[in-house]
């Protein structure tokens, strides 16, 4: 259970906002960070420890249909490759100073533990089962899942770490990352589904026929079955329904990483489409969640600006970047960590002897 | 004289960039800022060394015209104020690893060296003069702010910097940064003119007066005097006559700076509103410095970004600051150091065994 953050503070933080020294909003969105991350750490000096990132992978039964770009394969080989160091989320960990955790929640090979030390082994399917056809996992396998995420996040605190990200591999997952925006911000489904890693237009069209299809498979079987339709019938039973049919083992271990994380009172960096896509499932399964989520990034993938939008979230940047990995959130840190200096460090105008312009 | 950016080496570094362990382009702005950076240094393996921020100090005589919600005194309390080390710039420089250069060129107020040790005097006067009835400064003053800006320029490259950024701290100085802007674009005044520091519409609407009304003043005085406008005959005289007879010594020191940054061949990072009205005017003078130019914020000034879309500027952030001093600049500036570690730290596609996807 989350608790939603105590606002009684806000005032007070913002009047310690308002008075440093510059004037009165003039930085911006560093301002807005500041109090939602002073909110909660119900501090008026917020601190950030110990970053950590989590990079779940797994891979997913629709890639079969051809809705991917890049073949399946690519999944094991970049999270061997995150080893090496050579990964474009090891090269921003690097730099600032992320903790990096890569966690095989359900990728369709099996790592050698010895040659691939660097990839804790959660495996709990060899990718998940084609949601055109049926449910991605079982009731226990999502179940699992969200165990994992929450299991990596309490380690992650464990080592006195506050502020969090997740990042994911999984070829094909931007799909169910559409399939989550169109059912639960109630979409058109062509207004959520795009190029992901360098589908033509062509590609793009038979990609949204297949997910048409498999919403229609989706919805007809509900309508079919009056015992699965009734037991679905409170909204957040229907909400973890559509997460387990369609999601992949990496999605659903990241969402229940959230929630563990928001319980923890933790920050949330959110990467680019499909790890907001994820904090969009997390906050149907607790809307409180959304009070820890940090947008990092709006990336190029055609729908995450509405999708962004539609959740009322400000992303810090956009940079045109759609690698995933969690790289768009961990190329936003250092804004939190200015929002942070900001609170902590600059002076305010009584001490600064600066005539206070606002 | 700059040298624009030998653009031979493009092909093959956008090959290097192409060939990095990742979909082709998508890592976006970071993908294109390397190739900006490494057409600059003119090498596959661009690197940035030393960074340092000279911030420039000066008054303007404009601001007894009641353009500034900010009172004058403001522009020597902040100056001292940056000693102390509570500015927000300190914050940024700091968080960033920049070496600060606080400058005196014409601030309205006598320091005291064995107070403020920090600011280095190059004081040309106690402020401009006021440009709703007489040209700003002299020739004489405009060549050596221009001087001024070079030397220290020269200094940071002496210490082996580049890259480089340079912010301001002048009340008043959204004024003239305004007119540059109409002038230079060809712009209504109108769409130039915003509320500074926290003007209300009342004191925007004056503010616009004030400026329509110097520039009128000025043209009448250009067609009264034959003389001056044969001799302003080539744009580059015009272009240099506009900004001496508005600019503040702290904007021309910041003009001179960048000329010589880019004939030094160092990246240029570029602030807010006033700063890119700087660039720009500095491009009226030598195109080519834009070559060099990285544009780091977009503020909430009305017209920035009308003006960045003008001279076909991407700026890397948009966070709503509007602060100054060379914050929004600086605090991009991760994002230039990702872009340099991208090219030199990520794996290839041969060296990292994974199937080319793109």
């Amino acid at each position: 259970m989350i608790k939603p953050t105590d606002k009684t503070l806000a005032a007070t933080l913002q009047d310690k906002i308002d008075n440093l020294n510059k004037p009165k909003g003039s930085l911006g969105r560093l301002e807005s960070l500041a109090l939602q991350i002073g909110l909660i750490q119900q501090s008026l000096s917020p601190h950030l420890d110990h970053p950590c990132h989590i990079l779940f992978g797994a891979d997913h039964g629709i890639e079969r249909e051809g809705v991917s770009f890049s073949p399946r394969e690519v999944t094991w080989q970049q999270m061997k490759n995150y080893g090496k160091g050579g990964g474009g989320v090891n090269m921003f960990c690097r730099q600032h100073g992320f903790k990096l955790r890569v966690v095989d929640v359900g990728v369709d090979y099996d790592f050698d533990s010895a040659e691939e030390p660097h990839i804790i082994d959660r495996k709990i399917a060899h990718g998940t089962r084609n949601f055109l056809h049926e449910a991605a996992m079982s009731e226990a396998e999502y179940q699992r899942a969200l165990s994992v995420g929450a299991e990596q996040v309490d380690a992650c605190h464990a080592e006195g770490c506050n502020i969090i990200s997740f990042g994911e591999m999984g070829i094909a997952n931007t799909s169910p990352s559409s399939v989550f925006m169109s059912l639960f911000l109630d979409l058109p489904l062509d207004r959520c589904v795009g190029a992901g890693s360098g589908l033509s237009s062509s590609g793009v069209r038979h990609k949204y026929k297949v997910l048409a299809q498999s919403i229609d498979n989706f919805k007809q079987q509900l309508r079919a079955s009056n015992e699965v339709a009734s037991s679905l019938n409170p909204p957040l039973a229907m909400s973890n329904y559509i997460i387990r049919y369609f999601g992949g083992f990496e999605m659903v271990a990241a969402i229940g990483g959230m929630l563990r994380a928001a319980e923890l009172g933790m920050v949330i960096l959110v990467d680019g489409f499909i790890m907001s896509a994820c904090m969009l499932a997390a906050s149907k399964l607790d809307s409180a969640v959304l009070d820890y989520a940090v947008f990092g990034h709006c990336g190029d993938e055609s729908g995450h600006k509405l999708m962004l939008d539609s959740i009322g979230a400000e992303p810090l940047l956009s940079l045109g970047m759609r690698l995933g990995e969690g790289t768009g959130a961990i190329c936003a840190y250092p804004i939190l960590q200015s929002a942070v200096n900001m609170i902590n460090e600059m002076d305010n105008f009584a001490h600064a002897e600066i005539t206070k312009y606002f």
